[in-house]
């Protein structure tokens, strides 16, 4: 068995202990007879290993109890609907920060479906190297929440601060965001947001599951003509299990937070690592002729690293050497091109020093 | 390590080969160094698994050419508001064959959805023991589609028959049919539908991933305000990778169609053994004093074989001995009560054996 470096942008690497252990209980969970997938996710012993998750989730962010999670499906896609059906029940128009291909993605769902969404602030100016700053974000007058992407997958870029939604009228609306690439690579404050949400398949567990924290006085506010899966309040008040769940990935997600909980240490020590992780690429990138990075030093995200080769020629031989070495999945998005590194919290700092060691020596041959 | 019965109903038990080759292969998918779970969905090796599960998939339903297979999210509950977004958008009215619990809910999402919904037949009057004939079947004038649930998990009802939907006027309406429970259980003529969907979690795989079998010329009859994951010609044309699909879910199911074309010998094979095993328990059922099942003959599902025992006061200690004895998961759904043996393809003859002699041993002690 071999385990290579993989800097997938997502499904992402997962944590080989927690790939071991899910191993080891794949025919026979624990003396139970079953797998974890053959369950019932009625059973007490579903329901132990489901709750588990929700509190390990709970402790690791250190959620408040006036918040609920969701452990629901269709990815955060599905939630660029599911908001907006959600939030804009009493009226209003939802506003957004544009900072590139994801935010876009999210604002083109909410004005497909109704019609009106503005743009706040955007970073298409800057070239999607510079995160809208507080004082440039503008709400409209009937601004219902403020949706801001925190870490953008593709383009690299990650806000450096917690924005605020207020209105002209001075009332602040919630802040929404979408947390797929960024939940969990370091502690945060809740509090500050109304909704929370998260694909899995980069720092959670497996594709096919989105975490969803919601403040619960948002419960409220839906679309009576909304699908009734998308329903925060139903999905809260069935504890996410209004149909049968993502039984199996939920139940990786809760491997992921003992993980992180127990071997790693918590949200502060992950961080630390990543911050690391991240310190040293840049650092290489920035202080070589052939790499280069375009975003502003303090919107550089700490999970995705974008960077392109001098001489575009270049990047094939790049990609194919890199996975001779056991680097796997370096390559940019393909609407952008060039490289990515995508630093997750599975992706081990030896993969970091092995990718930079790598980029040296191709650097030193072919640069 | 110890393997028991499972009768869940869903999430059901898998086959034991699969789970052995998911667990041999959870580190290292054969030498790639990553696991299924941690590869790009645009990757080689992944696009190689999701087309070759496709086309098993095809081979074993021999599913013309001019249906388009989809694998997405959000379970056969999230299809009740899939369904009518994309079948409704030239009007008229959603047609319903009611035979339980499951069409029922598929009623209450079409009309919370779009007001109207007709039921055409309905077997309440017969307390859910007896299918709607085709005679019995009366469309509306506007009727666009006519949905039916060919296998009733929960009051383990089936059609006999696959029903036609024709208006008061002659024309005949695509069928759409939710086959969560049912299908691959043996040979379907798939030219007869309009639409399959199917929850994995009973006869494809692990909860979460949702099958669609869609007739091509239906793609284009879908409302223009449907939440875009929705859509059949969206993810049709995407390949199903409009957004991150459930890459693990999807790669399983592929295990579990390996599995039913290698290991069973295909559908007519699978049928013979789900016939057998269906037989048995029923004949042992009709053949006692303690236990019964009120279904017609012709409608009884060979999946889901709910029974009663003529004194409830003896369920708690025929389900307590069923667990002691390794049979689990025979408890009926909370809102029936009684029991319930669920026999799908995962299901092993031995097991309906085992369970039909602890039955008989039961009764001679405490019948």
């Amino acid at each position: 068995m071999t385990r290579h470096f993989n800097f997938c942008a997502g499904p992402a690497a997962l944590p080989t202990a927690v790939l071991e252990r899910a191993r080891d209980e794949m025919l026979d969970y624990r003396g139970h007879g079953l797998s974890v997938m053959e369950m019932s996710h009625r059973s007490a012993e579903y329901v132990a290993i489901a709750e588990k998750a929700e509190a390990d989730l709970r402790e690791l962010l250190a959620i408040p109890a006036n918040y609920r999670v969701l452990f629901t499906q269709g990815g955060a896609t599905q939630q660029f609907a599911a908001v907006p059906f959600n939030l804009l029940g009493s009226g209003g128009t939802a506003n957004f920060v544009d900072t590139g291909i994801w935010s876009r993605k999210a604002i083109a769902e909410s004005r497909h479906l109704f019609g009106d969404a503005r743009v706040a602030a955007s970073s298409e100016a800057s070239g999607n190297t510079r995160v809208p700053q507080q004082g440039e974000i503008e709400l409209s007058h009937d601004a219902s929440y403020l949706h801001v992407t925190a870490n953008e997958t593709i383009g690299g870029l990650a806000f450096d601060y917690t924005p605020r939604g207020v209105r002209p009228d001075g009332v602040e609306v919630p802040l929404v965001c979408d947390m797929s690439s960024s939940i969990l690579s370091g502690p945060l404050d809740v509090s500050r947001y109304g909704v929370i949400y998260a694909g899995a398949q980069k720092n959670i567990g497996p594709a096919g599951l989105v975490v969803v924290i919601v403040r619960d006085d948002l419960l409220e506010r839906a679309r009576p003509d909304m699908p009734t899966l998308f329903g925060y309040k139903t999905l809260a008040e069935g504890g996410s299990m209004v149909n049968t769940p993502a039984t199996y990935s939920w139940y990786l997600a809760g491997l992921v937070f003992e993980w992180l909980r127990h071997d790693i240490g918590g949200l502060p020590a992950m961080e630390a690592i990543n911050a690391r992780k991240a310190a040293k690429l840049y650092a290489a990138i920035d202080g070589s002729e052939l790499y280069s990075n375009p975003i502003a030093p303090a919107n550089r995200s700490r999970m995705n690293v974008p960077f392109v080769l001098a001489d575009e020629r270049l990047d094939k031989p790049f990609l194919a050497e890199a996975e001779q070495a056991g680097l796997l999945n370096l390559k940019g998005h393909r609407s952008v091109g060039g490289m990515r590194a995508s630093l997750y919290n599975a992706v081990p700092e030896a993969a970091v020093d092995a990718l930079i060691d790598f980029m040296a020596d191709f650097e030193n041959r072919k640069g």
